[in-house]
């Protein structure tokens, strides 16, 4: 069996394969290829915190997996990370444990960050450039990465904007220590108004990007709203939007950035589609230069094992390699 | 982090501390103390395999506990054991991973084993002697090992019967390589018939054991009804006996030995009562000495923490001392 800790599972990630794995999975799920389970859950209100526990498997694969992945909100302070978790990977033959991916939560953020890189290349305009990020935590960073590399043939560039300016620039210094140049937007509406691609990952409870600062022809990545009373954009921008996808279309029309809109009637399901759906060629991405397309990632089981089927490859190659 | 081969499992158990552990586990579960979510399952119907993942906590429990166990039904063709699973331990108070028994199944053999010997204590007439273990497999030699430890003051005698004489011998000769003499019996009437306790551990779908041959004052345990289509009893026995205890009533009543019973309307769930109900007081076990008492046992996450903190806290003792 196989163990890996967490500085060997970074050492081995190699991200064209891993973005390849992604979107192979989002289309296996899109196409009724993939088993998904509902998530479990497990709440620790006293301690502010919770585990959700995630695993599936795609037909055909050789391997499932499950992940249990906690956070835990006052770990902070204990100087403790938030989050945590362990990916494990069984044989669909023989249901024997295959591999323990002592991960502590890396790999989820590297899949979310796969996850809205995909989306993000898929759907926005070819001629797109100026990219907002909107956030300063772990995910803005794994969304410039993920997206820079995932689109390493276009000159990219990057604006941050975040409620607390030190933390943007922590987030700018530590994108250009890995060579990436990200400038700190003192002013979301402008940084908005001027973006081609807007990604969003913070955890807001009212909408922050409002309807009157997106030019036609914008892409907007949002990754923040997990859980219900969570939303990032304003509601008419979801209505008014031209494309409307997410990567598993019953969570987002339940608690992700659809939600508003589906609930008030504003919007039916019918006017939303999955990305799987769009990159396997069966639903309509963008079509027209000017169309302003929504992306909603809510998180699924299918990246997961789409992740850790990636390392485990990277894992046997390295060892006959 | 603690990771933990069967082997070293295996070494650290300590029969009584696992007990009261198992016993406190189900009276917590029956006071609500327990949060028990549904059971996850993933099926793989090509390869005769499916994949159960069990998790739960009990309030003021440091540690939560989530499952991952395993069955390939085809796997003894290609040299391999049917059952395989591990347990992962979380700190309650962080949900930073503390420890991975790689125990692959021993532990749900031994927690079950546990649960029936807890139950069988607590509800055969304080005179019983003659014990019939009804199978051949792993099961019934766990049901003999930790019956006789929990009833270690009273002299038991064990009699099995398997419809395979051959695989009952070989139980039986393992059984005394462990100094417990076991009897094999034949005849599987005159055995019952003669019972004080019986134990059913087979995965049979037809009732093997028939109300006519069940005297007064007989106690049987049921552990092989896990699945809807399984049952061992008579429903004419379910319905007949004077106590109906199960360990978690609604599985008892949708796919344990209860199920028939229940669905013909010829018992109602207020005619059945929970183990930890019983051990703990608010309910009513044997009351009469003729009283023909079920224990009903389809299994719950609550033994699986009981017995993983049961081995961490053994763990841990031989560390320090």
């Amino acid at each position: 069996m196989i163990i890996l800790s967490r500085s060997e599972i970074e050492a081995l990630i190699d991200l064209d394969s891993a973005l390849g794995a992604v979107e192979a999975g989002y289309v296996a799920a899109s196409e009724g290829r993939a088993t998904i389970p509902p998530v479990g859950y497990l709440a620790f209100p006293e301690r502010d915190g919770d585990c959700h526990i995630k695993y599936g498997h795609i037909a055909g694969d050789p391997s499932f997996v499950v992940k249990i992945a906690s956070g835990f909100y006052g770990n902070p302070l204990l100087g403790l990370p938030t989050s945590n978790g362990v990916m494990l990977v069984f044989s669909a033959s023989t249901g024997i444990l295959e591999a323990i991916l002592l991960d502590e939560g890396f790999l989820t953020d590297l899949r979310t960050g796969l996850g809205g890189a995909v989306a993000t290349r898929a759907l926005c305009r070819p001629d797109a450039r100026r990219v907002a990020i909107i956030g300063t935590g772990i995910q803005a960073r794994w969304q410039i990465r993920c997206l820079r590399h995932a689109m390493k043939q276009t000159p990219l560039t990057f604006g941050l904007w975040g409620r607390s300016e030190t933390k943007a620039r922590e987030t700018a210094n530590v994108m250009a220590s890995e060579g990436i140049d990200v400038e700190v937007a003192p002013d979301l509406e402008r940084l908005c108004r001027e973006a081609d691609i807007i990604i969003t990952t913070t955890p807001s409870r009212t909408p922050l990007i409002h309807d009157a600062w997106i030019r036609p022809g914008t892409h907007i990545t949002a990754i923040g709203a997990d859980a219900p009373g969570k939303q990032e954009l304003d509601t008419a921008l979801v209505i008014r939007a031209d494309r409307r996808i997410s990567d598993r279309l019953e969570q987002s029309l339940d608690h992700g950035e659809f939600s508003t809109a589906f609930t008030s009637g504003s919007i039916a399901a019918e006017d939303c589609a999955e990305i799987g759906a769009v990159l396997g060629g069966k639903a309509t991405g963008r079509t027209r230069s000017d169309d302003i397309t929504i992306a909603d990632l809510t998180g699924i089981a299918i990246q997961d094992i789409a992740i850790a089927g990636s390392i485990l490859d990277a894992y046997r190659l390295s060892m006959t390699g």
